[in-house]
């Protein structure tokens, strides 16, 4: 990295590009929305393709952006050469996820040197209002020295 | 469904029926295992597309497979004209799921008229080597009146 | 219940009336603090019989006012012949209970017929400063036609 | 500790010292049951003081002897100078915790270096007769070169 890149530059281009190299972010279809160190939007558009047998999102498509947003808002707090893991959460479907976009929202409560708390609620936007339909509790754990970046080839 | 069709081909039935419908079980690849009533088992394999940043699989794909098979565990004992839904899980991540194949285990520990209970533990094979990667605990509400399958056509 | 006394009063009087006769509050020493509408203040103060093996808050008594705290604040949104039951809580102990008080401050996140999502926060003061030291994601049950309170003797 | 005294001697004796110094225990009136390496027995008679306000056993006392077996479950497997510290819990009250006694069995699920998930099941005892009432499933925190015993005076 440039001595001449500022810090931030730094985390979210690490984050952008680990998000990149999960697959399941691409085989879903969810993308990042807004970032800012210790909070990570994702997005996700329904098709067919992510419902439960009622035709709403499944509560695992629902799970898995909430758990990614939440591991990416612990992971824009770390130093450049760990990387995060999710040891844990208990999530919350409190409304049907019937509409046309999921917004998770991960938000950092509690950073630490080994775990990480972290808030994330999902929002679901049907004829254009947003409801939460999902609340997640979530604890990360940082895996120091071991950079998340791939070494250059 | 044909009144000499035995009990339990109707739970089968509709089971297998549900699970057909739901999306993103065909979007993972996931498929059903072995199956009795109030213990059911979801088969997942691994595939670039199910990944995290790592390469192994993506804690979002371990907790949708757990998250339908304790469903359906729950759903194999609920009457007929009934549907399920997850109220809230609880996932611990205590190993990589780094491996060829998830399969995910769901057994009701308590099944209740309103609420029905499940612990899911999920395994992953490496190497033909089965460890535990996940247990969840799970809470499923019975939803009277709502046949989970589509009127026929 | 007069008719002259406003709501407010009613739901207030219910709360305080259901909380002196939970046994185990005076046991801790737990006192009711603030109270609104869908939130409820749980004070405890520090004594070694409330202690864990190095002397701080135990866990348990973390746990016990912030379930109370949590249980409190759906009921206070409840109608008149309804009574509250936990159906599961998880909590994450995020700092050492270390201090002279815990504060709980339970908070309805998503009211329901049936079902109840609230947070729960707790804070320890420790030489006049207060801070965060453990959250919960609390599920209640709502169950009416059993009054709360027992029939005047 | 004597060099001729037998190891699981030892971590019985550790294990009996640290819970004698956990206030809380005292103030409820819960007391040990069977121990083994990795499982851990707490029990609890019911008097009014441990009451919720349907005079059954509150919530609380539930998760605060079912936290203190699983904690204790996964000190049975640390070296000497370590203690122990709950991250997070979570459990389901799956039955009205009416009755005599509750018994709670924390056994460890997947010890490991840093952390430790442990499975609680809680048993209350009515009229002789035993059922599960509520279940934890909780992550640890092993803390090295801190032992728990205080030094000898």
């Amino acid at each position: 990295m440039s001595v001449f890149q500022p810090a931030h530059v730094a985390w979210e281009a690490r984050l952008r590009d680990s998000f990149d190299r999960q697959g399941l972010m691409e085989t879903l279809g969810a993308s990042l929305g807004h970032l800012e160190p210790g909070r990570v939007e994702i997005l996700l558009s329904f098709r067919e393709g992510l419902s439960q047998q009622h035709g709403f999102f499944h509560a695992g498509a629902t799970s898995t952006i909430a758990d990614s947003a939440g591991g990416y808002a612990a992971f824009s707090l770390f130093p450049e050469d760990a990387s995060v893991l999710t040891v844990e959460f208990k999530i919350n479907l409190i409304a049907p996820a019937k509409g046309e976009r999921l917004r998770a929202v991960g938000q950092v409560i509690k950073p630490g040197r080994t775990l990480t708390l972290c808030d994330v609620e999902t929002y679901v936007s049907d004829a254009g209002r947003e409801k939460l339909c999902a609340k997640m509790q979530q604890t990360l754990m940082r895996l120091d020295g071991r950079p998340d970046m791939p070494a250059a080839g």
